[in-house]
């Protein structure tokens, strides 16, 4: 099975052996690094090899293990520790950083892979009636915590679900344009299911090669292509979640008016509520054309100007991206890697500077468009118009092809970066369009300011990548060099300044990495107490022991 | 004020001076009923006088109501007959008929009008100590029972809210494209404040005239043009809702991943979690073009599958209804009564026939567009092809005028009725595109079997009103001949025979009426007993005493 636990990193993004493929580059991204952020020489950080790592003993006595065992196959119940460190943590920075370090908090005592929803229902009495505590797992790739193994304030011991042999097509209904899948599928395998057939969910978030159905829902996650098929909640038609309470089943109405839409509790949900199974999706057609084109702004205003107007001009676009002028920078150096520049491109860069193009503020835009050929003409004269009433000039679509095929890439630079002595992680929030250049520079600002706290350099890089009538997503990469002697306060002070400026200065605290445990200390301010009582007591309906994923999403009292 | 309640018939929809502008139609139409219906005669059955009304005593002491008049003005808190009267029920069918009858169940202790959401915050507060119902009340154009003054099972007496003092645009934000406005605003007032300064809110359900935000939310309502812009849930930003456990408020993130969406929760409420005070909505500039425009169909297959096809294809219509081939007939005939037919006329439906166009299964379409130029051009073309695709006849422009400029007139058409011993009632669902046909089928025969059942005709008309990729609603109107000894038991036995079969066949038990006291058998299951603990639990969070709108959208326990 390509998915099998045995091929994947226990401790990094991805492939066990894939790297990203810098080749003679790799020197060259240090040594930029090294100069970017004014540090003296590259350092070499290893990372702990699991057989060093230390492990906590199982929590499970060997009775409770053998019940386990009679509820599920043998061979799918384990307590070793390759599988207890492969599911201890998620992928978020912090995650990475401890696994790296050889310092983790908690490893699930045992991890366990149903095959349907009964078994859920079996392990969930069973983990009632033993005080365990259940984590649901998909592909692992949560950013946020969620999928930590952690016991909470009261459970004696860690069951963690991981959700990947459930992973069928159950039915697919071309009239109505919906399919239904278990929801442990990972993405590229539930694409080859419906592209074979001529459809796509179009769900393509940059976890997508090792990211769950389950995982997109429970997390609402944001594909790429957002604009063009939504967010997991728009593409959700319906769902099964077992909670302790008993099995949920929506229907897939395509509208309804009866009370509030419980596929909207269920998308968020993030295992707190109980274990999605299988989940009814909106397909559509593969669309017969993709155009995916770069665009250059003289400055982020600019670009985000023709954005909004795309936008509210109902241009029908799949994805807009405009990296500000930090990352249009450092992704042009990024791209010329260990290269000269030729002449042809020194007198480019000169005649740019004469039409006002500077690379202190010009921006790039990619614009990706999917659809049938008319569709995508008629998108084309529309989104060229907007930009170039905005001054911008069109850089054709080996810019946009570029992107496109090294979309899922950019994870595995960490591995080197981690390696190396730096550090990066990222950031994400929603606000409105009249709130956008406030709340960008507001949060670069105490970034940049946060992390020379400890006397380093940082780099924030931003762009917009998610884009709505009433406002857009905005994405923050930061990159420092790592104060090894005391990461979790530098990562912490980090964190929590741009959080709390996120906060305070209208945008939401994740527009599509979720909650889990990162985010809980800012859950309250973000829904007010009059909300959080909302979800506090819709949590307690269906999972009145507190048994689903403890701590995550909403904090215990 | 144009909305004082005096202005307003206190039993009948609409206008207290309006009716249908029949003319000289009126005899015609009872005619045309008469005969449709197999009815010897017609009847006539007038209502009961406001005067002549039972009415209950008001079960608040001396000393109560003087405590209301220290939370608001004296003049905002009335308990005269009038005012209980005008705010006891809704305006569903049975609402109509039990005003007709002189048989109001109960009424308002006090009708109290709130001007801003401390006075409700208060409002709650006296409710809960006195053990009072509290109903939310905005337009009261519920046609589900949502506003009954019913005090469910334990409240000592009711307190109606009547929100229609609430009524201020707060703030617009033009370049994020929202507005907020206090939620007690009527449909053509906040269209009127929106489209002076070029917007639109696109939200014109057939009640707009007698309806309001707060309640288009509460109900999760749906315009006729929710094609283009959305039914509530979607166009709904963010809102305050004042429950009794305190005041909670939403962010208009445009899109966010922190958990559930508490805006789902808000939509849907039915004032059963608290009361809707101010909401922030997604507005569109106002179209430069309209275009309705109708198309003739040989049966309703071919029109269904013409519709499917500009819904999947994305075809951008504001609109698509579809009426079926006795609903085609009956408005044909509705709008030549008192004609003859002329020539023309006659060699027109002779030539139709001949073209495979006959009366028992003819379909007439109408297709609204809205946008600029260009879209609609795009959109026409697109629209035209794909009816012309399954042999419709285009009709041109004035039938979609014709439909367009009286929109909003049909439900003055049931005085007439009621007065005459005919009903009239209306259902809707929504299912997915596989099941559009076999639902329409199964219902229309069983509300023709239960009409039948008391030896008496009915006839059922029935159109597609809203569209969706996946599926779509629709919507029945039947008429039968009243059997006015024993109306209740007549109605009861066909509501719940169709809502019996629309749930069995897998229909949603409402589209966009919501659930209100009539709904709520069906609730439990289609929400499931999961789903319903859900809510009910929610509800709990923020309504612990059961004040709000007891024993709505949540049957009591």
């Amino acid at each position: 099975m390509k998915y099998a636990r045995q091929n994947l990193s226990w401790n990094k993004w991805g492939w066990k052996n894939k790297s990203f493929n810098l080749d003679a580059k790799k020197e060259a991204l240090l040594d930029f690094l090294a100069q970017a952020l004014e540090v003296d020489g590259i350092r070499h950080t290893p990372g702990v090899a699991l057989e060093d790592m230390p492990l906590s003993d199982v929590r499970l006595s060997e009775e409770q293990c053998l019940a386990l065992t009679e509820i599920l196959d043998a061979e799918r119940v384990h307590c070793d520790r390759f599988e207890r460190l492969f599911h201890a943590l998620g992928k978020s920075y912090w995650d990475v950083v401890r696994l790296h370090r050889g310092d983790v908090p908690a490893a699930p005592d045992a991890v366990v892979y149903p095959v349907d929803a009964e078994e859920i229902v079996n392990l969930l009495a069973f983990a009632r009636e033993h005080h365990l505590a259940v984590v649901p797992y998909g592909g692992g790739s949560s950013v946020v915590g969620g999928v930590e193994a952690s016991a909470g304030k009261v459970a004696k011991a860690v069951l963690t679900l991981d959700m990947t042999l459930m992973r069928a097509l159950i039915s697919i209904d071309e009239v109505s344009q919906m399919a239904t899948f278990q929801a442990g599928i990972y993405g590229p395998e539930l694409e080859d299911i419906l592209q074979e057939r001529g459809y796509t969910l179009g769900h393509f978030p940059q976890s997508f090669e090792f990211s769950t159905l389950g995982g997109w829902i429970a997390a609402r996650g944001s594909g790429q292509q957002s604009n063009r098929y939504g967010a997991a909640q728009k593409w959700l038609c319906s769902a099964t979640l077992v909670t302790p309470h008993g099995v949920l089943e929506t229907s897939p109405f395509p509208g309804s008016s009866t009370g509030p839409h419980v596929n909207a509790i269920i998308a968020g949900s993030e295992g707190a509520f109980g274990v999605i199974t299988e989940a009814t999706v909106r397909i559509h057609k593969l669309p017969a054309v993709r155009d995916y084109r770069g665009f250059l702004f003289k400055n982020f205003e600019l670009g985000v100007h023709a954005i909004r107007h795309m936008i509210q001009d109902e241009t029908p676009t799949a994805m807009i991206r405009l990296s500000d002028a930090p990352e249009t920078k450092f992704f042009g150096a990024f791209k010329k890697l260990g290269k000269e520049s030729t002449m042809t491109q020194q007198v480019a860069k000169q005649v740019l500077s004469w039409g006002g193009f500077h690379s202190e503020g010009q921006c790039l835009m990619l614009i990706g468009l999917e659809g049938d050929r008319d569709q995508v003409l008629h998108a084309q004269a529309q989104s060229h118009a907007a930009c170039l009433s905005q001054g911008a000039i069109p850089l054709g679509s080996k810019t946009g092809h570029d992107w496109y095929s090294s979309r899922f890439e950019m994870p595995y630079v960490r591995r080197i970066l981690m390696e190396h002595g730096f550090g990066v992680d990222t950031m994400e929030t929603s606000t409105t369009w009249a709130n956008v250049h406030h709340l960008h520079e507001v949060v670069a600002q105490v970034l940049h300011d946060a992390i020379e706290q400890r006397g380093v350099c940082g780099m924030v890089l931003t762009h917009i990548s998610h884009c709505y009538k009433t406002g857009a997503s905005i994405y923050f990469t930061y990159v420092f060099s790592r104060d090894v002697e005391d990461e979790l306060a530098q990562w912490q002070e980090i964190k929590r300044a741009a959080s709390d400026a996120i906060h305070e200065h209208g945008g939401t605290i994740s527009h599509h990495h979720g909650v889990g445990l990162d985010h809980t200390p800012w859950m309250q301010s973000e829904k007010g107490d009059v909300g959080m009582a909302l979800l506090r007591a819709a949590k307690r309906g269906v999972d009145p022991y507190g048994v689903m994923n403890p701590g995550k999403l909403i904090p215990e009292e």
